[in-house]
């Protein structure tokens, strides 16, 4: 083994990928063969909603295909046409996970509903669960699949292959974008609209039949947080795998790689550097079916205890793995202590974001409730702010741990090690919407109360691991652009620079410092247009709802149905069109830097969106997510004294409604902002650097 | 000339410093002259708010003293008893200047309401700016003085004048920090927790002599934007021009030095970079004074024209003179260039600043308010990221063009010409307060509605300025952390490191983007620390204000007088006990980071805290204004169809208390940050770097 690795081990992630795909289908067949909907009405409300979302989903790909075909042109004339068939495939891979996922969420939605219909509460969590475990190993499976291909298959050819490599990420990147924010605007522009109209103008309770933008608000759930979550993690998945290739094919002295496996001469280290993180990307996709299978078991169980257990057994299994793995591979144990930092750490940040979404703070938020909406969201903006330090220090001392083990290489490692269970984390991330769903279609179909209280419970656990995972999705992010940094600002300064004097990145130099500056303008440039769009699209909801109500005679007394399509409709068109603008903010101002100001100033930009980004994005996500869990809190009546639809409830309404844009389009919009810029980064280095 | 720069010029920064504190005299007894006012009530008031605000100033600087201590005691033992001794003068010229700054203000607010109910609006006009000016003459005479002094006395010994111009700046930098920071929690939570307790639980309005929180809200005026502006204006004219001396002494290179003064030798040119920094500055307040005097001429045209004029014309002065002294100081014509670019771009941001806050997008947030307040949040947190644009591409440019000039010494001169209106600047900010408490004084005191008018568009001038002010100070702040930055730089990369081989601060340093992740989260701290403060220190003055309301007979039928010393004293203690972590943490970071994980980390940790500070004070000094004067806007009654106290106008007040902390505590409080961690860094540089 020693000097060349056996083909066993390079396509061992692509059998372990395969295997995923082939357990997805069984899942998705499983969901298929439960029964649905025992009453006509939650068979009509389904089929709303699945029609809606797939309508989404096919106009966004429609969309989609036209910004595919110009960059593809594009880099077929600028980096060459493998690079730009591979920037075609991870595009749609990512394209094809979102499409299985959202076909699983909306079969499973109402059959969740119907085993709590029928009183079984461990049914109902395994059909939520087996609809997730469909997107979860789908991201996965398709991820490693794609990715082994294209390095198996050039792995004799390390530049090219590393061009061809960054060109897939840029396609995982590009959709990961669009979906997350258009995703994002889509789903909370619902959710705002439907809420005020119905919850202000109307004066009618949340999820009520009546509501013609209730649907929609359901739609947006799939949309959002199936497949823009779905893309988002696909695209940190695939980008800290090619980091860290880029990072072992790239590293000129060696320094740290040299100790990786000793024993072997430097292309054989360079070999084993460069196929590691798949294998170990592998491994953790094989830990996470076992932690599915796994949840599936335990089903019995308290549904919270469950999903927990999803998210903390598996970083640690992954460790003990590496141990056993690392000497067979002739590596050092020092990645196993990479892998184990990200990993764990991983898991420690969603536990704080848990901590800052559902614990002491969430009660600040509810208690400041009691004098008004202004100190309500004094204190959610507080929360969201502190809930900053824990998270980036967790980062600092996992970037740092890595570092001094294994240099930058170390550092991409943890980002692999951190994003090697997507599998199960998307499982329990794409749960969360089923559950909401199910519970959104018991409520509009009038189920009983013994129906709503499976649901409620199912829903509440979906809320907490949705936080969990969205600080865990933004850490990951993090700490994979600082790996994707770290491979750009190699492959700059090892590329000679114009009159052959190598590129420095200085913070000495003035040039550098302009680009930290222009990169800290992005993220907030993106927080605002992601936001307005969400106010704008908000807004023509509410006006095309209070026209049904105006229009439909009946409706408000329920005797008439509404027309959701309508809304459906709107928010789509809002969605796609707002999504534009902050997307082409993403891929244009790397690149026209790169250009213009050239590599070094680039470097500088993705340093300054990196720490805006990765603390702006943080802050949004946990003061949204704090201002959500506190409103609930208020209405569960543990604020003393207070009552849903009291004054304080009202002041804490007004919490979550801004929440809602802040914590599922801001804040990953902004997570999605910084990673998408460095990929493109690295992809455009050789352009940039050999001018 | 050649060779050697002569005395006179040397010296002429303080002979002009000094004619401009004898010029603050002279305003002071122009003030104090004045007629004091006519009915017992405003006399009553004025009486209250000053002894409220020399209170609140004595035992801050009693505190301040212990820490001064400590410090002084410190540097002594690791740096010298020169150093000691600066810092303590820098710290200790900072306190003069707001002592008598407030000195001032606290006269003239009551004489400008008499001279407004006296039915002359000149006057009026003419007593706040007089009482404006003694602040401004002081913070640029006394800044002025107290470094020429330093720089003369070591002239020859350049090293040392380095180091003990940095303790000179750390002195002045910790005062700001503090006032700023202990200044902004005091006069908003005063703000806060009077409006609260008097419109939302006692129904009374704004202002009302009834309400025991009126008179704690008008001292918090003084000691916010008199006491706590000046000090951050005085700290960032001090570190623009330690900065740039700092640069012109360490640039081992001299690459861009040397075209400063092709004619001089190195030496000659050395010392010529060194005094220019001075020299500009001297000359910038010799403008400044001509155009308060050019106010004082202009005071019967409209108050806005005014005030406006005198912000825009000093720039475009000081271009003018630069083009003419430079030939005769035999520097080239570059250093005009990057002091125009500073200056006017200084003035951009002022004006861009306003645009924000006073035009369109305050007509946006107005608007969303008709949907209630949580559309107003959201509104206005959109229109504050937005407003970080143009300022940021503003301060890009201006770095660009100076570092093409003359390097990074020219971004320094940069920082120095956008300080060198520092006068009048501050003149026109502490002006603010004085037409507040004037409106507060005629207000409480019952005069008429003519008396009201003139004091009411003395304010809402005063608000306009304001806004341009907090816009100018942190661009201003930007541009001078860019340039300490660059001063810190050099330091650690002309010091040999351990081993002997010099420091490199490249971005492909895993330390140094740690480094950055840990910048980034500081602001965050700092602006969640701070927003609390102000809100644990509201919720005690709303709870006194409710016992006065409960316990006092007679006091809300307007027959019994309130307590307001009560108020006072807790906004005190409050504001005192409440600056303490914030004010650590920006001392602690760097030092700790510094001597931990050393000058490459620390490097990175100031670029990344640059990179959020700058950005997120920017966003929260802007919503904050946007809130303010939408509210403004729709009391005004230009909204169409909605009036004061209307469910427009309460979504509006909810955002204007919002944006209250936002604007005055944490925004100004993050910007701050940036420069004391800058100064701080700096000064530690040769103790972090020889170890």
């Amino acid at each position: 083994m020693a000097g060349q690795l056996s083909i066993a081990w390079i396509l061992s992630p692509m059998v372990i990928g395969l295997i995923g795909l082939a357990l997805a289908f069984f899942f998705y067949g499983n969901v298929k063969r439960q029964p649905i909907g025992g009453t006509e009405t939650m068979n009509r409300i389904a089929q709303y909603i699945r029609e809606g979302a797939m309508a989404f989903l096919t106009r966004e790909y429609k969309v989609l295909a036209i910004y595919t075909a110009v960059v593809f042109v594009t880099l077929g004339f600028t980096l060459g046409w493998l690079a730009a068939n591979a920037f075609v495939l991870g595009a749609f891979l990512s394209l094809l996970a979102g499409f299985c996922g959202m076909q699983a969420a909306t079969l499973a939605n109402v059959r969740t509903a119907e085993a709590a219909r029928r009183g079984s509460k461990p049914n109902a969590l395994l059909i939520a669960l087996d609809g997730g475990a469909v997107m979860g190993l789908a991201v996965a499976g398709l991820g490693l699949v794609g990715l082994t291909a294209v390095y198996y298959s050039l792995r004799n050819n390390p530049h090219v292959m590393n061009t061809t490599l960054h060109a897939f990420a840029v396609g995982a990147s590009s959709i990961a974008l669009f979906a997350r924010i258009g995703g994002g605007i889509y789903t909370k522009a619902a959710d705002v609209g439907a809420d005020i109209a119905g919850k202000v103008i109307e004066g009618i309770p949340e999820d009520d039949p009546r509501n013609p933008g209730v649907v929609a608000d359901n739609v947006g759930d799939n949309v959002g947080d199936v497949a823009g979550m779905g893309a988002d993690i696909y695209e940190s998945m695939v980008a800290a795998i090619v980091s860290a290739v880029a990072i072992s094919l790239t590293t000129a002295d060696s320094v740290h790689l040299k100790s990786l496996a000793p024993g072997l001469s430097e292309i054989g280290e360079r070999t084993l550097g460069g196929a590691l993180p798949l294998i170990l990307s592998g491994v953790g996709l094989a830990i996470s079916i076992l932690g599915i299978f796994l949840a599936r078991v335990l089903r019995g169980s308290k549904p919270a205890s469950v999903l927990r257990n999803c998210l903390i057994i598996p970083p640690i299994a992954l460790t003990a793995v590496s141990a056993i793995l690392m000497p067979l591979l002739g590596a050092t144990q020092a990645v196993t202590i990479c892998l184990a930092a990200g990993a764990i750490g991983g898991a420690a940040i969603g536990l704080v974001t848990e901590y800052y979404t559902a614990h002491k703070p969430i009660r600040r938020v509810a208690d400041s409730s009691r004098t008004g909406a202004a100190t309500n969201i004094i204190q959610g903006l507080a929360v969201g702010k502190e809930s900053v330090i824990v998270p980036m220090l967790i980062l600092c001392a996992v970037a740092w741990l890595s570092n001094a083990q294994l240099g930058l290489y170390g550092v991409a490692i943890a980002a692999v090690g951190m994003l090697a269970g997507t599998a199960i984390v998307m499982t329990v991330d794409a749960y969360g919407p089923i559950s909401d769903n199910a519970g959104g279609i018991s409520e509009m179909s009038g189920l009983g109360k013994e129906v709503r209280d499976i649901t409620d419970e199912l829903d509440s656990v979906g809320n907490t691991t949705a936080a969990i995972g969205k600080g865990f999705a933004i850490g990951s992010a993090t700490l994979t652009v600082v790996a994707l940094f770290s491979a750009y600002s190699m492959e700059i300064t090892h590329a000679r620079g114009p009159n052959g004097i190598p590129f420095h990145l200085e913070l000495t130099d003035a040039t550098v410092l302009i680009g930290v500056l222009l990169g800290a303008i992005l993220p907030f440039w993106v927080s605002a247009s992601t936001m307005l769009a969400v106010g704008h699209a908000a807004q023509k909801i509410v006006i095309e709802i209070a026209r049904q109500f105006k229009e439909i005679p009946g409706l408000l007394e329920g005797t008439a149905d509404p027309e959701p399509a309508h809304i459906v409709d709107i928010a789509t068109k809002a969605a796609l069109i707002e999504m534009i603008q902050p997307g082409l903010v993403a891929i244009l101002a790397p690149t026209l830097t790169g250009f213009i100001l050239g590599p070094t100033a680039l470097a500088g930009m993705l340093a300054g969106s990196l720490a805006v980004g990765s603390t702006l994005s943080l802050f949004m996500a946990n003061s949204g997510g704090a201002w959500d869990n506190a409103k609930k809190h208020i209405e569960k009546g543990d604020l003393d004294g207070h009552i849903k639809g009291g004054d304080a409830h009202k002041a804490a309404v007004v919490g979550d409604t801004v929440g809602d844009p802040f914590k599922d389009t801001s804040g990953p919009g902004v997570a999605i902002l910084i990673k998408v810029m460095s990929v493109v980064s690295l992809l455009i280095a050789p352009l940039i650097a050999n001018r």
